[in-house]
């Protein structure tokens, strides 16, 4: 097979075969291909797409690239969940434990973050002791002791990936729905979970910023889980606003530790049972209502937020600031940023949130760049609240006092009034199965 | 400025700024912009296309990227030729020496063939003891004296065409009309005419096979030669059927010389006057019918047949084989290919014959291969030539006589017979200048 082939067929508008999927990707990842004729067959993808039973393929072989994780040593139906990323997103810190209190074991291997705030693995990293990089068998062994375990993603997980995202970022190949699909399901597959639950962010803090954009790339990315016999679901979520009230690394483990304490906000919390809700009835233990009332369950008795500190525990971290939030990292600086003005707050920009988080320096502009633990900001007013002028709209929490008034003219920037109270656009917009769509 | 922010331009349906064009082509060849980052913007341009002026200004910024030949040390009003390359293409050695003859100087730089038969230079180098490597000062000198010289063209010519080519050939974006018009008129541009004939050929031997498409590729050439001041024009020539009898080096050497001395075939020699009419009127000599008229007494004077004698001396070699054409080199085995049938010849496949030709020794598979100027074939039937059962079709000329069968085979499948005298398209199909297409 030559790779000239393979690039003219889709070029020129055809549906690759396995045959020359497996190839491109094998010859790819053991540096038989070049780069530049990656490039020429991605460009070539982004111009003409691919089918759903190709998309499939690409993804699989991608999974096959490296490392597949063989989850069978612990008992149970084990279900994955990953959100495409937005701002304040804590969910997995919730809704892990709240899972796993209900019986159902997460086996979860996370990301760094790259952009506004730092990945699941850099929050936990703010609890003092705890560790994200075990052996396999250590990882699995947690997960059987305490129902859960969540540790740092592989970097032998779909070596293809890796490979194949880094050349897209420098060849404008990025926004391709099944190149953005296969990057993403590649690594469930490959991290072993039997059945898998999306969370597809929307609007104007996440990748896709319509709906109608979000719903194609979650009932892309669910035809590819089910086309391998992983049950999947994807629920479309809002992200035109932050998720709750916290952006930054410990600001959001003690707003989870809150949260799985009765005490988190709404919106959170609401979407971490939704999210509880879909993995339970993934992992077969009901109907929706059941699913529900045991997720509603397990929050309520306290036996969710016990479940973390257990595997806050097992992981090697102190359970002790989970109670007591005050001792994990504290920022040096609070400064709080006031309204301008009276009105109705109607627009936060969600991407903007992010970028004052990140410049106060809880993100990452670069991979090797190290991110503070304690620096973020906390939200006191969001859209759909009334103002007054000189009210506090948000707390910026920082160790580099220099940083302020950039992150405040940002927020400022960002925040729009109105004279009538705005539309709150529904927390969960859709539902996405292999069957149907279901929008709210 | 930011080569991902060209891609994505062009990706997206812009046209590039000549700043834009400027620095990817300055950059890519001093090796600042990868390959895989130059291969992503030539799949967009292949999707996408350019516009004329975007066109003209991708061609300039390639002949600058290498030396820019200066021809005014020789008098007069320099005219280059150019033929997108055919099979039996010996144009040049015709046209160049009656053009000469008229008082027009010819510096042309050639290249060497990639295909079926080799290119000029190749073709010259069967001519014993005849050099086409000079130094530019050798060069003028040759043509100040003689009034033309045919040389290698210098690597240090638009040396990003040269890397960009090889680009192309392996990432499926060789097809592009744009490209394959910079890619040539980059080089002439270079190359330092002041006026430019072009001869783009069309049909089944031609890159391009088809008459528009042809006349697409003519139009967007003149249009770059004449963005940048230099008259050009170009005839639209067939190429269904090889040019003249022979098809290899020496047997195109001979068959050249045959035609300066009035006993060529008669298309070629038709063709070289339509050429060398058109280069004495680009040369400013007069109008179409003084042009035509000076060319055809250059051919009947024997004028144009001198010419080349002084020329092949003055670069070293031996002009008694152009007398004496027995004395070029000849092929150890001459193997005559019968005719299966009778009845009107009324299709012979160029393509097949050129590689009939390439299997015999004439041409190169890759471009560090030999070529033997001994091989090739001789047609001695054409398209439109009634053919009896038995009667020589063409004589096949190698030193490698294992490769006869298959040549054979490559010849007589590409040939087809009927019993109704075929339809000939005319020689030349259109003329095209900045103001007109003239179809024929």
């Amino acid at each position: 097979m030559r790779m000239t082939d393979v690039i003219q067929k889709k070029r020129d508008g055809g549906a690759l075969s396995p045959e020359e999927l497996s190839f491109f990707i094998q010859e790819y990842v053991a540096g038989r291909i070049p780069d530049y004729q990656a490039a020429a067959l991605l460009m070539a993808i982004w111009y003409r797409g691919m089918d759903p039973t190709e998309t499939a393929q690409l993804t699989w072989c991608m999974a096959q690239s490296g490392e597949m994780v063989d989850l069978s040593s612990i008992p149970g139906v084990k279900v994955d969940k990953h959100s495409t990323g937005g701002v304040g997103d804590k969910t997995t810190l919730v809704v892990a434990p709240l899972v796993a209190a209900c019986g159902v074991p997460v086996a979860k291997m996370s990301g760094r973050g790259l952009g506004f705030t730092g990945g699941t693995i850099d929050k936990l990293e703010s609890i003092p002791g705890l560790r994200t990089s075990f052996d396999r068998e250590q990882f699995f062994e947690i997960v059987r002791k305490t129902g859960l375990a969540v540790v740092g993603q592989s970097g032998e997980l779909a070596l293809a990936d890796k490979k194949l995202y880094a050349l897209r970022d420098v060849t404008c190949t990025v926004d391709s729905l099944p190149l953005i699909a296969s990057s993403i399901m590649s690594k469930k597959l490959a991290a072993g979970a039997d059945a898998i639950v999306l969370d597809v962010k929307t609007g104007s803090g996440a990748f896709m910023k319509t709906l109608e954009e979000s719903i194609q790339l979650a009932q892309a990315m669910v035809r590819i889980g089910e086309h391998h016999g992983r049950p999947t679901v994807a629920l479309v979520t809002d992200m035109d606003r932050p998720l709750g009230w916290a952006v930054g690394n410990a600001l959001e483990v003690a707003e989870a530790a809150d949260t799985l304490r009765g005490r988190g906000p709404q919106d959170l919390t609401q979407l971490c049972l939704r999210l509880a809700q879909e993995m339970l009835g993934a992992a077969g233990l009901g109907g929706p209502e059941d699913c529900r009332r045991a997720a509603q369950q397990a929050l309520d008795t306290g036996e969710g937020f016990s479940r973390l500190c257990r595997m806050v525990e097992a992981q090697g971290g102190d359970s002790q600031v989970l109670e007591d939030t005050h001792r994990l990292p504290q920022a040096s600086c609070v400064h709080p940023v006031k309204s301008p003005q009276s009105g109705w707050l109607c627009h936060m920009e969600t991407a903007a949130c992010g970028r004052a988080s990140m410049v106060l320096g809880a993100g990452r502009e670069r991979k090797e760049d190290p991110v503070d633990p304690a620096a973020g900001l906390v939200l006191r007013k969001k859209p759909g609240d009334w103002v007054e002028a000189g009210e506090v709209l948000a707390l910026l929490h920082t160790n580099r006092p220099q940083t302020v008034e950039e992150a405040q003219t940002l927020l400022l920037k960002a925040t729009a009034f109105s004279k009538e109270p705005p539309r709150q656009p529904p927390l969960v917009q859709a539902r996405v199965t292999a069957q149907e769509v279901e929008r709210f």
